[in-house]
């Protein structure tokens, strides 16, 4: 007898033949998806499992893969907002950075963790420091992950051989890349070309290259960052600096992207680097607004991140959905771009594409791992459902998740975590980093 | 004994001089708030009360206020979306609103005060037809509302005193004006500049000055408005065109503003007119995006409105105070614009005062009435809790509301609505409402 059954569901498979099945099935042996389709057409060996779930008209689609995260800060969620960026990341973010201790990361990226289960998050690629101990946690919850130290190259004492984030990136390789049939990848990282050299970047690309990694990086975040590269790579954008030092000859997945060329939009499309739009952050942070529909239109794969708590102030995939969408239209005065299923795809398929895992998570298709969330239509604010993929983007937010399931496990239901603790995880925090946060 | 004490709690009071109280107590007798404080701090008289909740550190702040809606068009939520303008209005919601019944535009306003009140908004500007009839759902229901039709003068059959805003506007005035000590009231209307001649502006103007009525009103939403009013009007703004005829001479509420010359802005702030930002909205609809910092640094009375939920599609307020946070700061690049306390006076003194109600709701204060609404502060998503106002503003969605109190009743608790029949009004929408949207 299979596992699980989830029937009755608007299914959204993100599937471009059928995007979305009404009436349809899902049938989950172990970690994989066996069958998707009507739910009348079940076969006879997937009629009964060993859980039946009536979805009576939920909506079911792919666990949404939050591709940019520094998961540990939502420590400082609230801690410090609307602030010069200096004075924000000089004498806030840095300071507290500086002051945090492994249990005050660790902490934060459990809390974090069941931030992202509960609003429909199955997959994160992160950046912080402390990340094979993250390892552990995301080991332990059953989410997905990517798991990187991004390298900061600054400063006589810089070693790269002794850096910690070269000593946690090759600790990430031996120990939990490919963990639990690739539920943890380690990602090797550039923290970002304003923060490092030519030479960091070509031995992170040796790293990366040996091991078949993705390199995750932050990217023409601000006007500054991309005027400043000029001036130091003799007239080169950051894109075009890291594409000349061989960057891009790796997969890559670069963060935010507000400022883009035309000549650097091509590079990007042309050796296949995904970008991960950070709507909310990018305005919190007053950075910009990355020109989506164009990145769209020339075939660069663009996927979504929350960035951190401290810029955002949420890990709600949801809303950078729906507001990925929105600034499309409102800045280009066209409705008609990235439309719903285009917003949908950035946190599914096209996320799972920038963590190397196209072809595992972001679809519900047969053969998939079964990262699968369910979405409550029940409620005034979902109803009426003409069209799932419309009230997916424009009406729901994580609050609408019901179910969470990773590789065919559940870890979330009805406002239940499964595998953490949450009452600990939030009295954690409480205890250990909120006093670190605030220097006492 | 008074009738409700709530203790434990985070205050934001939107009071100028201490904003949050830590620790705080309200307690309510009647519709009324008669005491506002430290918990250690109620008076003996105020020491017990028919119920006494204990808040647990959650936060309570002033209800929410959405000053610029058309409830019943929830019937039409995720029916249209991605569309060229036309296309959507002409060929989708044109033709659907020509179909819709009485029955239909009920059952819609219905389900929309139901996600209101569940998302913490407990007064809203409507403006659509039927209103007489939606009063009684608003009476019964407990929100608080103010109805209007706006006048469309458009095509030779148009005659004032028999069109059917008209008669709605008088009907209004007459039969729900000031109901239950103000809970209800007629607000007149005229749709906007461009739907409506001078002529019929003065005649609105003289019902608003004899009732002593807000105008509500749609102004400089698209580009398209803007210049072509140019053309209509010898070269006038729409805004300078409704002054020269006097229709600022009465208070008006003023939805959208996306395009407004500085002298248009001069003009709003001297006659003391408000303007309803709609960011989701005007984004969705590709309208553009207001300059909202500009207009709150010029003293214009900003609030904010979700529009109908064809073009958002969403009824959460908490989403358009986050928004507009955001798009203030990342469309100035500057992110100390628009801070967390200036958006929550959007969404609640500033709504008040649009809507002709200062001094009676919008704050926790002694003597105003008690429009409260609780957040649960104990989520992942929610924690840890800083600074309350930046919680409520980024961090918080409407899913966080567990308590909603208009006047002193409490409408809506834990995921259960006071008076309303939510599963009878979902089927109401979905037999009634969805077949006519369909064109079945």
């Amino acid at each position: 007898m299979i596992d699980t059954i989830i029937k009755n569901a608007h299914i959204i498979t993100m599937d471009d033949l059928c995007p979305v099945i009404d009436g349809g099935a899902v049938a989950i042996d172990g970690a994989k998806i066996v069958f998707v389709g009507n739910s009348i057409e079940l076969p006879p060996e997937y009629s009964t499992a060993k859980r039946v779930i009536d979805a009576h008209g939920d909506i079911v689609m792919p666990g949404l893969v939050n591709a940019h995260a520094h998961t540990a800060m939502c420590v400082m969620r609230g801690y410090a907002d609307d602030l010069e960026l200096n004075k924000w990341l000089f004498e806030k973010i840095f300071p507290v950075e500086g002051r945090l201790t492994r249990e005050a990361v660790l902490a934060g990226v459990r809390l974090g963790i069941a931030e992202m289960l509960a609003s429909g998050t199955t997959s994160f690629s992160d950046m912080y420091s402390n990340e094979p101990n993250t390892a552990k946690i995301v080991a332990e919850t059953g989410i997905r992950a990517s798991l990187s130290n991004g390298i900061i190259a600054l400063g006589d004492g810089f070693r790269f051989e002794t850096d910690r984030a070269t000593v946690e990136t090759l600790e990430l390789i031996k120990t939990w890349h490919n963990y639990d049939g690739g539920r943890i990848r380690a990602d090797a990282s550039i923290h970002a070309e304003y923060t490092s050299t030519p030479d960091v970047w070509k031995r992170i690309g040796a790293i990366a290259r040996e091991h078949g990694l993705i390199t995750h990086i932050h990217l023409c975040e601000t006007k500054k960052e991309y005027d400043e590269c000029k001036l130091r790579h003799g007239g080169l954008s950051p894109v075009e600096a890291l594409a000349r030092y061989g960057v891009f000859n790796t997969p890559v997945l670069a963060a935010h992207g507000c400022y883009l060329s035309d000549d650097d939009i091509r590079i990007l499309a042309d050796k296949g680097v995904s970008i991960a739009h950070c709507p909310v952050s990018n305005l919190k942070l007053a950075s910009g607004i990355a020109n989506i529909s164009k990145l769209v239109f020339s075939g660069v794969n663009v996927c979504l991140g929350t960035d951190g708590s401290a810029s955002n102030n949420s890990l709600d995939l949801f809303e950078e959905i729906k507001l990925a969408a929105l600034l499309a239209k409102g800045t280009t005065l066209d409705p008609t771009r990235v439309n719903a299923r285009q917003a949908l795809a950035f946190a599914t398929v096209n996320g799972a594409k920038a963590q190397g895992r196209e072809g595992v998570t972001g679809r519900i298709a047969a053969s998939y791992d079964a990262d699968i969330i369910m979405l409550d239509t029940h409620s005034p604010a979902m109803q009426p459902l003409y069209d799932p993929c419309s009230s997916a983007v424009y009406s729901a937010k994580g609050s609408c998740v019901k179910l969470t399931m990773v590789r065919g496990r559940i870890l979330y239901e009805n406002g239940e975590w499964k595998s953490i603790d949450v009452e600990k995880a939030m009295h954690d925090v409480n205890s250990v980093a909120v006093p670190i946060v605030r220097g006492q």
